[in-house]
């Protein structure tokens, strides 16, 4: 089991008035780093769909992120993803960190997903595929 | 023929380490009044779409925008959006303009669009049918 | 003690392939929110700053939301923001919910916020003005 | 002479109802990759505002953008910008294209940019000193 990890800069758009980073893109950040983390993986969603017509992709259900220290404009981003948590439920959880150029931690946030099938009668959680879940534990 | 008028307050995500609102937002601000102008004059996409089950909407095909003085957090801007002008060929273009607090230009735009469907071949521009565009023009 | 509520139009670019609002601009909507609430109820964090170069306005430390019900283009949102809650420590929370036209609730949230000054050693949370408090409390 | 070059990956939340970007993001998207080449050629925005204090930059003041063929969730598109264009005033051009991963042309845009310094009477276009000009040319 490892962290997925990907590194990218931020833009002058990412940043506010005071310089520093919107919260909210940390929270689209996490999004895209778990469809990166899907592709390194081998899990392809495309694919999924095709082969599963009810499948519904893994949608995000909950999320929370603390703001620990700011990011800038030109800061290289490391984004760690660690592997996912299952619990006793349906859901699993993913944790991010965010780590600025000197290592302290920018932010650190969590998603909480399903695995999500509809046959019709809405949208509902069922298990992940152990197949799955072994790509995206492994790295 | 009459201006469509929206105002709306320019917020903290909406603008950039400069202090200023980031350009790209005034292309989708373009995008949603346009919406709210389709609205404001009975125009509905989705009862549109339900008619005919070939309709595309009304595509944006080209678009630019001239930036004239900075807007900043907290201001209200008015965007004023002039009815449509129809030219030679299938597409139509809408001018915008976004009028700061002292009543001087932030910006001014064009997009250009068409009236869509799609019979399986492609989307491809057809004629606005005559009571919508009497619908946008009037206000 | 009342509830701040705004209504907005949820736009095209909000939503995702799925057809529904993209989960982070939930996120950056309670940020908006709370620049509605805090200007609806006389708190001006421009004048703020004008009186104490030492503030640093209200910045976010902490926020979740969890998404019930998706929302969707067109769709009218409801966007209710409960009056702050103080605890033990320096920091405050705000609620939000976010409701449906039929009333459903889409999703709800929380941010944890500090009041902020720098007097030169760095961002610090100082306990909130009572007279602000005041206002924000009583709407 | 030689067009800078860039790869990403389209993002769910780049995508509309339709499946397809999100016009705007194209918009975004040449200012994160104008970003990109200056630092690619060794143009360092933050040390020249630290050298010269009246520096502000490059700013954007006209941009277009033609949406030629849709690109959709999961794409790798190629971002290539051309060297800049100087003409007989102060400002410059940059070319952007936007190709599919069957090399089809996705968009294609402009920007006009201006060399910004401000001595205290507001913004204005300077020329660009040649050697950061040599330095966009050359690749």
């Amino acid at each position: 089991m490892s962290d997925f990890s990907r590194q990218f800069l931020v833009h002058w758009n990412d940043c506010d008035p005071a310089g520093i980073v919107f919260h909210a893109h940390y929270i689209r950040w996490m999004d895209e780093g778990f469809t990166d983390m899907t592709r390194a993986r081998g899990v392809d969603f495309a694919a999924l769909a095709a082969e599963d017509p009810h499948f519904r992709g893994s949608p995000l259900v909950d999320v929370r992120c603390g703001f620990r220290a700011p990011a800038r404009f030109a800061d290289v981003l490391e984004h760690r993803i660690a592997p996912p948590v299952f619990g006793a439920g349906r859901s699993y959880r993913l944790l991010h960190r965010f780590l600025l150029p000197d290592g302290r931690l920018a932010a650190e946030g969590e998603q909480t997903r399903i695995w999500g099938r509809d046959e019709g009668e809405g949208l509902r959680a069922v298990p992940m595929p152990p197949e799955i879940a072994a790509r995206l534990a492994e790295g």
